[in-house]
C-alpha cells in the first residue's frame, strides 16, 4: 500500500503502447522525429495554443529550473511560495541553472499566493536596488504542494499583478493534470487565457515514465531555450521515446482520464480521515491528502504495511495526532484505498 | 538507408521488455527501487569492479558534462582532444555544469591522443599559474569520434601520465561497447585496470532508449555526486525506468553482442569503400566509416536514399571526392548495408 | 551631514600615505610584491594566527560570495541570518559564485543567530536528502547588520553547533573592528580561538577605499582559492595599492582606534535618542543606531540636512513615529554628530 | 630593470593627486557620487560619445569577462584570437562570468583576427546547430598580446563582418591608449565609429592603481549591468576612488601622453635589438617588443638585472637565440631603457 508518492507509480499501458509504436526503425535524432512532431501537435492541442512551443524533458526539476533560467537573468528575483517544489525540492536547481537568481519566498495559506501577498512583494522587491537583484518573474504551482488548486480566476489575478509589473508568469504543472481534472475548467482557461506564460505540463507523476513538456505561449519566450536545454544535457537523442509517452497522455483525453482517477481516490481518503476523528490540514483538491490523524489509527495503518510520509516534517513520529500526506496515483490499487480507507474510518 | 547516426536507430526488443518487466505496481521513487540496486550490480559484474560507484543517467552530455563538474573545479583545465565530444558536440555543457572549466583540446592522429602530447600539455598545463587555471583532469573518448578504438595498452600509457601528474582520467564510452567487441578484451581491461577512473557506458546508441552509466570506480570520487546529478535536474524519480534499460544490456552480454554487430556492418562498408577505390580516412576499428568516395558514387548513394553526413563539415557537397562518415548501429538492416555497400563499390 | 552608510566617508590619511609609499617604482604583479608581504604578515600579526592565509580584495561582496564558494559545493547549504548582507545586499553573489548554494536564512533576535535556532536548522537540514541539498557551511556576521555585537562566548557556542555538524563557520566583519573595538576582546578571541574558519575582515568601512582581507585560519580550506579570485576578476596586478591599505590600518592598531571613534559617535547618537523620547530597536553595541524618533524629530534632522535611511524599509516616510538607522565612520564630523543629537534629545 | 610587464610600474602622480582630491568628506556610495559622474563625463568625452553608458571597475580580467557575459548567453560562442588574454590569461573567467560560454579561438598573424578567418569561423559556427552552440560576439584586442595594432580600418573590416552575422564586437583595450598613440587617430576613430559596441578601456597598464573603464556605445547593450556587476562584487561602495583614477588619465589627455611616453621606450629597445642583430618577432607598435636575441646577449641583460620574459614559453632558457618580450610603461626609467638598449646593441 504505497500512498508515499504519485512517482511511485508505473506508467500507463498506453504509454508502453506508444513507446512501443515509437520503436521501429530509423528516424532522425535530436527531435527531428514525426513522434516529436506529432506530441508536440498534441499537446498544442490539449492547451488550444496553436502558437505555443513545446518541448519536452524527462523530469519536472529540469523543466522548472530551464524555464527559470529562461525567464530570469541571474542577477533576478523570482517570486514564488515558501513551500515551492522549486524552493523546496529541487536541490537549488533553479540557482543553478539561472546561475544565481534569488528565489523569494512568501507565505500564504494552502500552499497559494495571494495577489495582496505577490504585490507588495514585488512592489519591495522594485525598491531594493542594486543590493536586492531586479523583478524577473513569478512562479506558481498548480495544483499546489499541499494538493490545493488554484482556480482559472486566481490564477488571473496573480498574472495580473505579474504583468502589471512587466513580469512573466511561470506554473509549475507537475500535478497540472490533477489541477485541471479538479476544476472541470479546460487547459487553456487555467494558463494561457489566465495569464500564464510558460508551463511545465507534468507526465511523469500521471502514467508516464518520466516525461515532462514545457510549453513558452509567446515563442519570444522561448529564444535560445533549445541551446538552453541541450547546455543542459535535457535534449535526448532519441527524443521520439519522451515525445511518445507525452503523446499517449494527450491522446483522447487519457491525461485527464487519469488525473481523474487519481483525485477520486485522495476523496475516498479524505472523507475517510474525517469519518474517523482525523483533521484535514486542506482541502482535498488533487490526488493528496494532507492531515492528522491519531497516533493509534497511525499505527494501524502502519501495521498493514501502509506507506506514506509524515508532513511536513518527516521526523514528526511519535506524535498525536500524526501529520501526513497520503498521495494517489491513477494506478494506486482500489483495494489499497479501500483498506486504508477503512483503517482511518476506525 | 540511415546511416547518419547510431542514435537514429531503435531500441533492442529485451529493453523493451524489461521495460515492461519494470512497469509493475509501486516502488520507492529516485533510485530506492530493485530495479536500480539490480542494474548497479550488473554494471559492477560486467566491469569487474564491485566497489564501484554506478549511477545512471538519460544522455551522455549528462553523463560527461556532470563527471567534469565532479572531477574538475571551475578554473580546472580538462584535457581532451580537438575532435572530443565534450569540446565538439555538447554545447559547452561541460563548462556550463563545472562552471567554468577550460577544455585544453590537443590535436592526435585518428582521433588518439599521444602520450607525448599529453605529457607535453600538462606540463605546460603546470606552468600557466593563475593565468591559465589549475591542471583538473584528462578525458578521453573510446572509441574515438573517429571511429577508432585505444588499447588496453593505450589507454593505460595515457593513464600513467596522468596520474603522474595527479589528475584522474575520464572516459567517454557513448561507444564504449563498440570498442570493447573491436578489441575482444574485457570491460575491466580497458578501464580501471588500465587507470581509467570514470567511464562514461553508453546504452543510448547501443540499443537503449536513453540510458547511460557514469562509474566512478575509486567511490571517493563520487562525493556528492548525486547531489550534482539531483540539481541539474538528472535524477529521475522513477528511476527504474532508466535503470531497466541498462539492466537489459548488461545481462547475457547483450550490451557487447549487439556493439559487435554495428561493428561488423561497418566492417562489410569499409571494405566496400575500398574496393570501390574509395579512401579510408581511418581504419575502421567500431562501428563507423570515415571516408572518401567519388562523387558519382556518392549521387548513387543518396539517389538510392541513403543518408549519412558529409564529415567532417556538413556543407562539403560538390567536392570530388566526397568526405562522409558513415555510422551503424544494431539494427541498421542487413538489407540496408548490403544496398549501400553494392553501391560503394560500384 | 550623513548618517547614511560608513561607506559614504573618506580614506584615512594614514591609508592615503600607505599608498604614496607604495606608489615607487616597478615591483612584481598579482601580489608578488614586498607591500603585499608585509600586509599579510601584518593581519596575521593582528590575528595572532601565524599559519593564515591572507588575501585581498576590494569589495565586501566579492570576500564573502568568494569565501561561500570556496567553502560550499553548489549543492550546498548556508545557514545565514534573515537579515544577513549575503542575503539581502550582495545580489545573490553567494549563490552566483557558488553556482546556486541555497541560502537557508533563520530568523534571531538583534540581527543575531541563537545556537539552538542553528542547531535545530542545521538538524532539519540533514535530513532534507537530495531535494534539499547538503549542508554546507555557517555563516554570521559581526558587528551584525542591526549594529549588535557577537561577543565570544557567543560566537564559540555558534562554532560548536558548526563544528558538531562537521560544517566551517564564515564570519562576514565586514565591521569586524568595530565589533572588536566594542568588545574591547582580542581579535583571535573572537574568531579562531572561538573556532571561526573563515574571517572577512572589512577595511572599506573603516578607513580604506576599498580593501577587505579574507582570512582562512588553516590554510586547507584555502586550497585553489586563489585560482577562484583570480576567475572573478578580483586578482589585481598593482595588489600592492591593495595590500597598503590593509597594512595601514593593521599598523599600530589604526583599525581599532578608527572602529572605536566610530562606535563612540554612535554612542553619542543612541543617547541622544533616548533623551529626546525615541526608542532603540536595538542596543548600541557597535557604530550604527537603529531607533524610532518622533516625526517631527525627523522633520527637523531633514531640514537640517542629515542624510540617514529609514530602516527597514525605505519608503516608510510618512509613518510617526519613524524607523531610521544612524551609521557613523571614524571620520563623521564631531560636530555633525553634536548638531544631530541636539535634534535628537529635542 | 623590470621589462616584465606594464603592470608592475606605479601610479602617475596626477592619479594620487586626484585621490587625494576625491578623499574628503562624505559623498552616497555605489557610483552616486560627483567624481563617478565627472569621470563618466571625461570618458565620454575623449570617446566623442555622449550617449555611451561608462562603468568603473578594478581589473581587466573583471572588464572583459563581464562584458563577455552581458554579450553571449551561456551557450554563445565568443569568436577571439588563439592568444586573446581573455583565452590565455584570465582562468577562465568569461567562461566562469557567461556561465559557460565557448571562446572559439582563431588564428591570425602578429595577435591579429584576419577578416577572411573571422568570417569563415562563423559561417562555420551558423551550422552547428546545436551541439556547438550559438553565434554570439566577436572579441578583438588592441594593442594585440603580441604589441601589434589593429587600424580603425581593419577594426573596421572586422566589425563589418561581425555585423554582418548580428554579432556585437567587443574590444579588450587592456592597452588601448598604446593602440590610439601608436595609430594618432582618435579614439572614436578607432571603437565606436570603426562598429565597436563595447571597450575595455585600461587604465592599471597605464598610469592607474588599479582601473577599468567599460564603455557600451549602445546603452541597449548595458541593459542590467550594473545588477552583473554587482553580483559580481565589481561594485564598489565608495566608487570615487575607482572613478577618480580614470578621471586623472582622462583630463587634459594624461591617458595618450603617458602611452606614447611608453610606447617610445618600446622603440628604442626595438631598435636596439636589430641594431644587436637580433630579430624583431613582431613589428613594434605599442610599448611591447616581441623578439630573440643571442643568448649570450641574454646572459648578459640578464646579468645587469634586466627582468623580462621569455615568450611564449617561459621555459624557453637555454635556447639560442632566446625569445623574449619586453614590456614598457610609462615611467620605465629612461636610464634602465638605456642601459638595456646598451646591452642589446651589443
Amino acid at each position: 500500500m504505497n500512498f508515499a508518492s504519485d512517482n511511485a507509480y508505473a506508467a500507463h499501458p498506453a504509454v508502453m503502447a506508444a513507446l512501443n509504436d515509437a520503436n521501429s526503425g530509423a528516424m532522425m535524432g535530436y527531435g527531428a522525429d514525426p513522434v516529436t512532431a506529432r506530441a508536440q501537435e498534441a499537446m498544442r492541442e490539449v492547451l488550444e495554443a496553436p502558437e505555443a512551443v513545446v518541448r519536452f524533458v524527462s523530469t519536472g526539476t529540469a523543466a522548472n529550473a530551464l524555464v527559470c533560467a529562461q525567464l530570469s537573468p541571474p542577477y533576478g528575483r523570482i517570486y514564488c511560495h515558501d513551500d515551492a517544489h522549486i524552493e523546496t525540492s529541487e536541490c537549488a536547481a533553479p540557482e543553478f541553472f539561472s546561475h544565481g537568481a534569488k528565489l523569494v519566498t512568501l507565505p500564504g495559506t494552502g500552499g497559494k499566493l495571494a495577489p495582496e501577498t505577490l504585490a507588495r512583494a514585488i512592489h519591495v522587491g522594485a525598491g531594493v536596488g542594486l543590493n536586492g537583484g531586479l523583478n524577473a518573474m513569478v512562479s506558481i504551482t498548480n495544483a499546489t504542494e499541499w494538493g490545493t488548486v488554484y482556480t482559472a480566476a486566481e490564477v488571473a489575478a496573480l498574472a495580473a499583478v505579474a504583468q502589471g509589473a512587466g513580469l512573466p508568469l511561470h506554473m509549475d504543472g507537475a500535478r497540472f493534470s490533477n489541477a485541471v481534472a479538479s476544476l472541470g475548467c479546460s487547459a487553456a482557461d487555467l494558463t494561457w487565457r489566465a495569464g500564464v506564460d510558460a508551463l511545465c505540463f507534468g507526465g511523469t507523476k500521471n502514467g508516464a515514465m518520466a516525461a515532462e513538456a514545457v510549453v513558452f505561449f509567446d515563442p519570444a519566450h522561448a529564444e535560445g531555450f533549445d541551446y538552453r536545454r541541450k547546455q543542459a544535457g535535457h535534449v535526448f537523442s532519441k527524443n521520439r521515446y519522451l515525445a511518445a509517452q507525452m503523446l499517449a497522455l494527450a491522446t483522447d483525453g487519457l491525461w485527464l482520464d487519469l488525473a481523474g482517477r487519481a483525485n477520486a481516490h485522495a476523496q475516498v481518503l479524505g472523507e475517510a480521515v474525517q469519518a474517523g476523528g482525523g483533521q484535514l490540514l486542506q482541502p482535498v483538491q488533487s490526488n493528496a491528502v494532507f492531515a492528522t490523524i491519531r497516533a493509534e489509527t497511525h499505527a494501524r495503518a502502519r501495521a498493514a504495511g501502509a506507506q506514506y510520509y509524515l508532513w511536513p516534517d518527516k521526523s514528526a513520529e511519535g506524535l498525536d495526532p500524526v501529520p501526513l500526506r497520503l498521495v494517489c496515483a491513477w494506478d494506486t490499487p482500489e483495494a489499497d484505498v479501500a483498506a486504508l480507507a477503512a483503517i482511518l474510518r476506525g
